[in-house]
């Protein structure tokens, strides 16, 4: 069983929004890989083999495996991005900086473990992008990670929250939901949304004033 | 410049125990390696070339690179244990809990900051341990963890703690060390000592009742 398959639809859910069939079923086997074997231990010819294309039709939709890398990373931080945004809409306009953080912690770290291969491959195969890839990557992790900054600093401003230093503290809180790709497994005892009630209770201790 | 030298004599640090001096120049070139493109796209070839030393010399101490990757785990994983139980020896008999696990906390932190390439490999490439060599390295893991885990129990038995579980937080407190591996390189604004002195801060607050 490969990894990705062994958490059944989750890589299918997230490239949904790719359409064609050909280009989605490479970038599900390309994230298998990349998340076996690392990106530069997987060859173009594994691919497309294992997607049951020929090279030259895998061409068609991507020149190179960077190209299916930087693919992945995009829907993948534009996803875990998006996810974000629609949570905080969701919430009362007049919920205080405690439920807004809460419910930021719980979304991020809920998609971490959902969404586990995709995201360890997000977060552990970047430096294989070429520049202007990395920058556009970039760029979206700035938005989540500014998203996150700037809750904390509204929570300190108006006294909810306490730390020393808002940067560290927007790392430490993003690095609690990150570190779960390092070593989750979907299907092994603890649930996603155990996880994210968990995490974003401790999260939240950390910064309450 | 390779990864490795670029963080200085850190490798040469960690490595210092191994006393034949071709052995310790095939670990610190396979960590380079391994850190640059991980376990899988590196050969032993490669090592042995980038040592200076025949394929034939390269085996007399290490018989294929799984051998290296253990021994690199190994050595690392057991000094940054050895570390947390040294600092916990030095601290004074009536010393509380919060103190006790300030100090595993900043220890923790300032060994993946200041080890970085070590401690990354150490954290991503362990699945390409035999079963044998994981076992062992699992072993020093668990002794780690339980080492933190106890202080976070004794801590909650006293009152000096309140977390929903202790299970939880002990990994909580333990990723905000070891994501360090994920981004930081030495000697690029911010020192290990500031990220330890930060990230102790957070953790401690994580717990505290």
């Amino acid at each position: 069983m490969t990894v990705a398959s062994a958490h059944g639809n989750s890589p299918n859910e997230v490239f949904a929004a790719i359409e064609n069939a050909s280009a989605r079923r490479l970038l599900i086997v390309a994230l298998d890989e990349f998340a076996a074997r690392g990106f530069h231990a997987t060859t173009t010819r594994d691919v497309s083999t294992k997607s049951g294309l020929s090279p030259a039709a895998m061409y068609v939709h991507y020149p190179s495996k960077e190209a299916m890398l930087f693919q992945i990373a995009l829907v993948g931080h534009s996803t875990a991005r998006d996810r974000l945004r629609a949570a905080l809409a969701e919430i009362d306009q007049t919920a205080g900086s405690a439920q807004r953080l809460e419910v930021i912690l719980r979304e991020f770290t809920f998609w971490h473990a959902e969404h586990t291969t995709v995201a360890r491959v997000c977060e552990y195969e970047l430096q294989h992008l070429n520049a202007e890839h990395r920058a556009e990557i970039d760029r979206i992790r700035r938005e989540i990670e500014v998203g996150v900054r700037d809750e904390v600093q509204r929570g300190v401003d108006c006294g909810e929250f306490s730390v020393p230093d808002v940067r560290y503290a927007t790392m430490a809180l993003t690095s609690l939901a990150i570190d779960i790709v390092r070593w989750y497994t979907p299907g092994t005892g603890v649930t996603p949304a155990e996880l994210a009630d968990n995490l974003a209770v401790l999260g939240l201790k950390m910064v309450t004033a």
